[in-house]
């Protein structure tokens, strides 16, 4: 029955939309940024040429429209991650878990390969730096919120900027190689010395 | 008088090499892997096409010769700067901040270039990753040293391996904003909390 109503216009061209740059998005993870060409994110899309020059003109106007969908996604994992993160004892760990799942997961495998083509590609630093920032104070705000920091207080604003890099390093150095036991004796040990540092009237007052 | 003198072939055979090497890493760094052509290496390194092809047949040879130079260039780099690390109470800072100008230097971006493009290309991987490793291992190695831990203590090898991955993740933050205070602030506040971590009988006892 379905199959037999009308579907509007609108709606098509959103769905065709959303299939060109989730095409596109696969493609980054799969084959790197230079090798995410028009012409596969069509064949993949299930798209004709033709409507999706329409839609986008360039590999340039499709990457930006593919970065902003995938700052979405990537807002809304962490959302829904953050969301399902267990109170109690074990709090710290649960969170540094929930950043490290986030920065090994395959859309911050796209967002790197945006990056660092954004490096030498001015047209497209320009999408991405902004964006990227939004990810970024979106992470610390999650974080922050999650465990209970009162960032007013001296070096903790810091001690929180410190875990999304250490994240971003482990997420870096898992794109090469599997290192998920290294990772998880890493995150041990920073949870502990986190908590720690964090229940201190003032990190580092004991030196 | 001493462009009279013969340069012995051998010689000369090192310096177009060194050349050629020289010249890619450049161009990873001002235009990325995709960006570095075997063209424009030959134009950079002054050296003719037939030449370079002589010496390194495809961008694939070339490239992971590149990596090994890179490779011997960042332990060089390492070692230097690590035999001007001060003693004193602000050796954890000091020994930070060489960590943090590692991983922010124009070779940690040439570097950055070949990991990423090594992640979809296996080839390039079987060259990038063990090399990558030597490198990993010897700055792990350097930064125990410098800090005079004790790793066979619980805890510490972790706390130096968070200290590498958060490093690499400043690195990889620099390469599309130049963030210099930020990670200055982050680096003087993980210097206490490191310095403390490590002061610890076990890190995290008293939590």
């Amino acid at each position: 029955m379905a199959s037999t109503v009308r579907v509007p216009q609108e709606e098509r061209t959103r769905a065709m939309r959303a299939r060109l740059l989730e095409a596109t998005v696969e493609l980054l993870i799969e084959r790197g940024y230079a090798g995410t060409t028009t012409t596969l994110v069509s064949e993949r899309a299930g798209v004709s040429r033709g409507a999706q020059l329409h839609h986008f003109p360039t590999k340039a106007a499709l990457v930006v429209a593919a970065v902003e969908h995938l700052t979405q996604v990537r807002g809304d994992e962490l959302a829904r991650a953050a969301a399902d993160v267990p109170r109690g004892v074990r709090r710290t760990r649960a969170v540094l878990e929930m950043l490290a799942d986030h920065f090994t997961s395959p859309v911050f495998t796209a967002a790197l390969e945006l990056w660092v083509a954004a490096r030498t590609d001015p047209e497209l630093l320009a999408a991405v730096a902004p964006l990227e920032q939004r990810v970024g104070r979106e992470v610390h705000r999650l974080t922050v919120e999650l465990l209970g920091v009162d960032e007013s207080q001296p070096g903790r604003r810091e001690l929180i900027q410190a875990t999304l890099d250490l994240a971003r390093g482990l997420g870096l150095a898992n794109t090469i190689s599997d290192d998920r036991r290294r990772r998880s004796r890493i995150l041990d040990q920073w949870a502990i010395t986190l908590a720690d540092a964090l229940a201190e009237p003032t990190p580092g007052a004991s030196a």
